[in-house]
């Protein structure tokens, strides 16, 4: 890892607001890299190859399955997701942070593979935001949210597998939080010691 | 440690500014509380019991360190110094974090008692600039700064006993740098957990 640049994972219950915040933190630092992940689904109207998802074929997919070429994937009713791993690899070995936005079961196979990853959990204020923001999408049954609900006091649960936990009370400051994690992996002497011993003794 | 304050240990060779950076860092957050030390030498004109140091007797020490009072101590030519622990722990306690300025010989001592302490190391630019800033105070001969320059290359080697290193280059910049650390470590899930078990579950 010496030299190399953070892989940041950003994870937590669905309606947390990971994207609000992946977005804030990437319009301070438009350095980090964002992993596209590779899909089997037909791409919606306007979404871009390369830019939305890498839009492959099932032989395609599959193919890359066997050869390991994913850090994780899921499949997700007759439809496959992955993160591609070269891409990945390539900008940490160029010194590059490389942020991936992931729901928490990607996350946790995403550590199997890559411990030394910056594993950041994004909590709501409290478990009742996470209930209305679910419903001001107005697209989910009462049923749904009580599902959805169960599942996010589950994932919490599992909080201890990351390294940190963020409150995304308020954007400006949750992504001020995001980055001062950032900042302090940096300075971490198990990052650094060869750096350090090379430049100074 | 649930609900408890950091101990902030601030170590580094002689001359690298960790003086400075813990003066700038309690001017930005004054809710730190700093340690004081305890020593059996005379008072200097000016130093006041309790602010600058608990000066006491060599019996008063040498009973407390029997009671196993401090958490660490020294022993310098004649006298003895060390930190006494009773008040650390009870600010600790209280949620406030405490701030231990050290030597790095006090700081690997402090770490074997206290490991979830975050024990960080501050560096100079280069180590051509350690010399540089021995030499302005103008106290030391020849023979002294060639000393204090092998000693502090041994303390960098111990570098990886400490979380972080931090590169003196701008106290402004490795304050914050400090700041981001301590921001960083109040989020870690391990410090966390039961309270967030409590918030949300």
């Amino acid at each position: 890892m010496e030299n190399s640049g953070l892989l940041i994972v950003i994870s937590g219950p669905s309606g947390a607001g990971k994207g609000t915040i992946c977005k804030a933190l990437l319009e301070k630092d438009p350095s980090i890299h964002v992993s596209v992940s590779a899909t089997t689904r037909a791409p919606r109207m306007g979404e871009v190859h390369g830019e939305n998802y890498y839009f492959l074929t099932m032989e395609e997919f599959k193919e890359r399955l066997e050869q390991d070429q994913f850090l994780e994937y899921a499949k997700v009713y007759d439809n496959y997701y992955g993160t591609p791993k070269e891409n990945v690899m390539e900008q940490l070995q160029r010194g590059k942070d490389v942020l991936l936005e992931i729901d928490t079961e990607g996350a946790l196979k995403v550590k199997e593979k890559f411990p030394e990853g910056v594993f950041i959990f994004i909590l709501p204020p409290r478990i009742e935001d996470l209930k209305r923001r679910i419903m001001n999408r107005g697209t989910e049954s009462e049923e749904d949210i009580k599902k959805r609900l169960e599942a996010a006091k589950e994932e919490i649960q599992k909080i201890h597998e990351y390294n940190y936990g963020v409150i995304n009370d308020d954007v400006e400051r949750a992504t001020l939080d995001v980055q001062s994690i950032l900042s302090a992996e940096k300075l971490k002497t198990e990052r650094n010691y060869q750096d350090l011993i090379e430049k100074y003794i």
